[in-house]
């Protein structure tokens, strides 16, 4: 299944890197909610290969086209299908590994799970291209939060021994501005600069690097969510998870929190301009799964790509010998950059679900 | 929604802490597995209040009664249902906070979530009891997965400044001796005493800690999982935020993953005794969503018991003006010991699930 | 899987007809609705095997109990679990039968599903007692729906050749008034006598008949549903074929309106009281999926009891020899009968379900 | 939501009659399935408008283009997504109609349901041109039952007062062969040249009908389906619901069984071939939920089309006033017909999805 949400409504993504397009419907959207194309671009191009000096140098438009569901720029109701072409293919790239898994890709697992029926050129359905439309769908629940005042951002918390503030400190929003229109969106002053050098070295290197990106939603009410699997929590991992490079997913504080003591942790309650508040934020603004008004904060361990220039190990699954893989094509030497507006597009159909949940269709009516 | 695994096999709990009783139904769970009552008591003791002197003083028995869904020690394919009785609530205890909210329990969330209809009590339904029952439905699971030779064991990762060895560095099964029928499971020698003091220390000064708990799935075959949100990383991560106390969860090397470069992280594949491994394990048994057949390594990290037994800050939701709280009753100084079986329960029913969508409810025929 | 509404509520059942209790949970149900005790029993009432003198003489009182998500007579909002005692269990009436497979009954085909692991006894989780959780659940959800105006009631439309009116003609709820507190509810004067004659006559001579019952859904507003098997009718339809013995599900007029011409079954529209009404209501409530505002009508064709007091025609699964049958024990000649309230139920189960779709849990704050 | 199933497989639809083009997606079909392209493009011909002199005039090819899911023929484990243009699109024949509501047609219940925001030409997404997606879908699920030796068929039971033999008195998959390659699909001798001749006397006259359509599907193995909601009535029920214009789903002799007695229309069991099988089929070769090994028989009711040439009373909503309404375009005198290969589609992805569940994905490695 290529779900990447599946409760009130459901995001389907498809597509393969090298076949002639890729596309996504998401299911169950509400109707009349205005459709702001300027801004879905936008979107679009934080993730478009083009958006950083050290992104593969595949060249890709990323140019959704929405085939039904949006009718004079507001949403019908009925299902919202897009498609974006596949403009840049170069399959013969992916000669040489096509039996020869990649080390730390999906080449070996997928042929596991499909008996080796599925595409393996550029990770087929696998590939990092799949986000594409899922910061489309993202931008659409970002126009839905819109309305209720949500406002979501993502910035660099950690890379290599670079280590930006946390939104957890944060109670509002205004954070935001802080790292809006960065090339490396960081908090601190100095530290896009910092990262933009650090991945320099890197590719210069022919090597790759991960990050931890961390995620805040500002603006939820407190009372959203539910119960063990419909916590806030489950929720959103379980959505996150779809991201490819993903391997890690905390709330808050998260597994620092679980190092320390309770009497430093807790998060105290008080009153302030007559609402409930919290005096700190390690719980990222979900208790027992559910939203306490405070940002819902979370970070996501991103991986480091796995493709390098540097030759690896690896086995040839059709003879059964092991070989030395040299890969060649076009790669990020860090994925995580541009999975920040990915996880935040992720988030926003989280919460749009978690929404559309407590107020209904009618909701928006 | 009540759920903790929603997918070919489906598992509800209910009751409240100090309802008459809790329960849980385990629906689409195959017919013909032998069940083994002796091994289902086993891992109900790990897992009750009275197996650690550091725990609750709460005394429960803990003993699920089975009412449907299993005759002569064998499942017979329609849902099993069972109950455990709450023999000993103290709901007095509970008498001056009812309106004063616990600082990052549930209270005040569930509050806004549910109206203020909930019961409080014990923290209601959002109480660690409830996972009792997730522990009884993964003893069922681990008897289904004993028929495919996998095996599931969790230990304490770090706890305060004491940490273990991983899982991520053993390739088979045969490290699960050295944490067994240990108070405080851990691979490292010494580690359990070292533990034990750590606990008791914090115990003494009315405190609590969080802890790290790493679960390791041995035998998993390489090929099962799926896309998306229904990779093994978003099934076991959502299923694991239905567990109480838990902020984060990562695969493999996880966060340490992330700040690491592609060359020194990267999985490389060798042939060993004919089959396809991989050198290093970083990924946690994972790629693309699907098992490589190498075991399936995840960490939790479980935040330190909400409740302690120094003054706290608050709010008095009824008549909203601060308060100092002082909690009394009863509770863990670490929430984490307990939850050992319950990850592991919680793991086992998520892999049981993944194992009929590959196999079907004939696989086990 | 005993799941007989999986949606924004989850309503499983479990439990088999000579295992020691019955029950069923109901997840997703919203907080803060009144509990009407009386009510809950009066509906228990109408479906318990003494309420009719020609129902089976098992004794069972049929009472529910409320383990959790039930506190004060409110809903809290955590699952609603109950169970049902079985105090009048005779399996000896069951010892021939054991491999002798009942004609019409699942006795053969759980044989095969379940690889003869099943309970076969009564017909283990196929029996209609499974019926008893549904109608206590019903009886939630009319609680629910009762703050939204909603009315359920139902009739037989025909048994044998004694046919009655349909509420496809009754554009209000008051006609409930006609069928309340009969025996056999019916809308024709002496049609209730009529019935009880008729199957009386059947119970003499040890055979069984079936039954046509129409459910009418009143006071639903327009706009409620959704598109493919989103629509009222799936949904409807989806849950009836959870009560035993259900073999047709028809809209409106069904399959007399597929008999028909357009020019003649069409709804017409028209204004009445300022609101849009139709002329008639072939469609029974529902185009195009989604609610019209006119009742919500349907019908279920109910078969005979497939236990019959004369000697059948079957096979011995053991020996794999055929062998004639004589069934004794104790059992309705009608079934359709006590499916009444269990109908209405699960279309009361259903219509709260697609309300908190529409209006969000938040809706009944 | 326009989720056609959602088990196992999931199917989703999107697009407008009168948009760009319309389009599918079937998610977790399994991988290694051989794809005939020309037995797909038969079973689309069998729906396309083209195929009978007597359905809508609107022209189109409905060749679907595969753009993911699908290499060198064989299936990748991937989601299969296509899209089908719409060529032939008349928007001006709507024009007069956009405020006054079509009677029995969705123009007034999505107006309610989506607040105005559909489109509401040609019907928009309620359109029947959404089946052929469904179609397309369905064919792809016949190659994967094509290896377990199921085979799906369709036709007219009833139309007007015509009748033809019910596939409940066949035991095997020989009948098939008496319907293929016919206009009008019936068993009867002469069936097809009298339905042909009442179409086009009622579409002479202005006017449309309705028609029963019977499917059977032969060769499904004992023991597949499952409880409750589960059943194998409850899917297929949800499934066919999905279909405009369907009003009724009976599963073997349904409406009649309901009205007969225990002793005549009971299922008797026998052996024969060393196979256990029934004597007649009334249930439709279900019981309990479950297959039993005979036929799976079921009647869909498909009402007249609701457009027909002759005035109607109708509501204009935007100005709420009553209006006599004429209706233009293109339309089927008899829906019915078209539908055949989409109940024959719908039928087998059920089946696909039940076999899914039964065998997993890895049954058909």
């Amino acid at each position: 299944m290529s779900i990447v949400i599946d409760g009130n409504i459901k995001m389907t993504v498809w597509g393969e890197s090298h076949g002639p397009e890729i596309g996504g419907v998401i299911d169950g959207f509400p109707a009349g909610v205005k459709y702001d194309e300027e801004f879905a671009l936008c979107e679009m191009a934080r993730r478009a290969p083009s958006s950083s000096a050290f992104s593969t140098k595949r060249k890709e438009k990323d140019i959704p086209v929405v085939v039904s569901g949006i009718k004079d720029n507001v949403t019908e109701g009925s299902p919202i299908a897009f498609r974006i072409l596949n403009e840049d293919r170069r399959s013969k790239d992916y000669g040489n590994i096509e039996y020869t898994v990649r080390p730390s890709h999906a080449d070996y697992t997928a042929y596991e799970r499909f008996s080796g029926h599925n595409d393996v050129r550029g990770g087929g359905h696998f590939s990092g291209r799949l986000t594409a439309p899922m910061v489309f769908a993202g931008a659409l629940a970002k126009m839905y939060l819109h309305s209720f005042g949500v406002k979501i951002a993502a910035h660099i918390r950690n890379i290599g021994d670079i280590s930006d503030d946390s939104f957890v400190d944060y109670a509002n929003a205004d954070v935001i501005e802080r790292i809006e229109n960065k090339t490396f969106p960081s908090i601190k002053k100095g530290n896009s600069e910092r990262i933009e050098k650090l991945i320099g070295d890197i590719a210069k290197d022919g090597d790759s690097i991960g990050a931890i990106i961390e995620c805040g939603i500002f603006g939820v009410k407190a009372g959203i969510g539910g119960y063990m699997a419909r916590s806030v929590e489950s929720r959103i991992a379980s959505a996150m998870y779809a991201i490819p490079a993903l391997k890690g997913i905390e709330f808050g504080k998260g597994f620092s929190y679980a190092l320390g003591r309770g009497s430093e942790m807790n998060d105290c309650f008080k009153i302030e301009g007559g609402k409930v508040i919290t005096s700190s934020n390690n719980n990222g603004g979900v208790l027992g799964g559910i939203t306490s008004g405070m940002p819902i904060v979370f970070s996501a361990a991103m991986k480091p790509t796995p493709s390098i220039y540097k030759p690896q190990m690896s086995v040839d699954i059709s003879s059964m010998t092991e070989k030395e893989l040299i890969i060649n094509g076009r790669h990020d030497p860090c994925v995580a950059i541009r999975a920040i507006p990915v996880i935040e597009a992720v988030a926003a159909l989280t919460v749009c679900d978690m929404y559309l949940e407590a107020y209904g269709y009618n909701g928006t009516k």
